[in-house]
């Protein structure tokens, strides 16, 4: 046995606890067939910050090198499985818990889940990681400074916020908390979207989830 | 163009419209990796009728294919994305409609999702069905007959819900609604388990999902 290398490398297939019964087939074996491990990585930052962009852009970089990945962003949860939900505090961490369950259910496919939520509550991202194994979920804080996203304001969301014509806007009327300890850190304003693109790729095979 | 054949065969790949905007990727470029289509197969029928069983069944023959299938079901549903919710009437509904809206980002992502719920109300499972393209939604009836169902008792819910030990449980204090125009109907105390799957695997084949 090798020793465990720090930031959580996932045990080799077929060694790894599963969490809930899977019936006939095995994520490993699903995992065999695909090449790659599943994981869940989970982009977190403020609104502008580049979390759905670059999501999409590791998605893309990842399709390309033939592994199933798939972003999870407001556009298609939003509308869909969350159109019931509000943005208070109670309804951001029952947006957030449910899209940890849905990520829970593709990484168990043998999906990487990019998630890309502001997810602005500690407690809540940390409720998400405690549903994966150890090494499965790779927490991004897209670092973006405030003054950029404000500045960027692709949706006029911020000038809004700032007209008190949004309540419980992220960064000027309901906080932020910023991750502890993550996995990585990627601030769009200081390296190009291609730069962060291949910064998560690394990530993601410095952890054994993806061949290098 | 050959004519487009009863039961909704899928357009070849590129053809399709697309339900939503989907970044730099698309479910025609998973598709093509993945070597099939993806779709929801939805079995419907009362407890005990076989339907998680039969749904790991065909995940297992798909998966055995190169296939990537995954099944959804209570097992790991109501232990996490609907661990809120009881089994009254709206409870159900919001159940099957959750259930249908994580199929729906699956297969968007390229799964063949196989879902094995009871969802007794033809309203809901209509609801889900119009969250797909034509073709992409297969429904199948197990159609085992309740004295079949009752008889195997396996969880021995029957017994408790007779003596009226449970609310609402479907068949005994609770309607279910048999669907009007399946895309299959199967019976598993009519044909065994392996036969079943094959019809359910052939009745994809036949729709262009699935290579035959």
């Amino acid at each position: 046995m090798s020793p465990k290398p720090a930031g959580g490398t996932v045990p080799p297939m077929g060694a790894t606890n599963v969490t809930w019964h899977h019936g006939e087939v095995s994520r490993e074996e699903r995992e065999r067939a695909l090449g790659h491990r599943a994981a869940c990585v989970w982009l977190t930052g403020l609104s502008g910050s580049g979390k759905s962009t670059l999501a999409r852009r590791v998605e893309k970089r990842l399709v390309e090198r033939g592994a199933l990945a798939y972003v999870l962003d407001g556009d298609n949860l939003r509308h869909g499985l969350n159109a019931d939900l509000g943005f208070g505090p109670e309804a951001r961490k029952e947006n957030v818990r449910r899209v940890g369950e849905v990520a829970r259910l593709m990484v168990d496919a043998g999906v990487i889940v990019l998630s890309a939520f502001i997810s602005p509550y500690r407690a809540d991202r940390d409720g998400v990681r405690a549903l994966f194994e150890d090494g499965r979920f790779v927490e991004v804080w897209v670092s973006t400074p405030l003054e950029v996203c404000e500045r960027r304001d692709p949706k006029g969301l911020y000038a809004r916020a700032r007209k008190g014509e949004i309540a419980d806007f992220t960064g000027i009327s309901a906080p932020y908390e910023a991750p502890a300890s993550p996995e990585l850190e990627v601030d769009t304003s200081q390296d190009d979207l291609d730069a962060c693109a291949a910064r998560v790729v690394e990530a993601l095979e410095a952890r054994g989830l993806l061949r290098a």
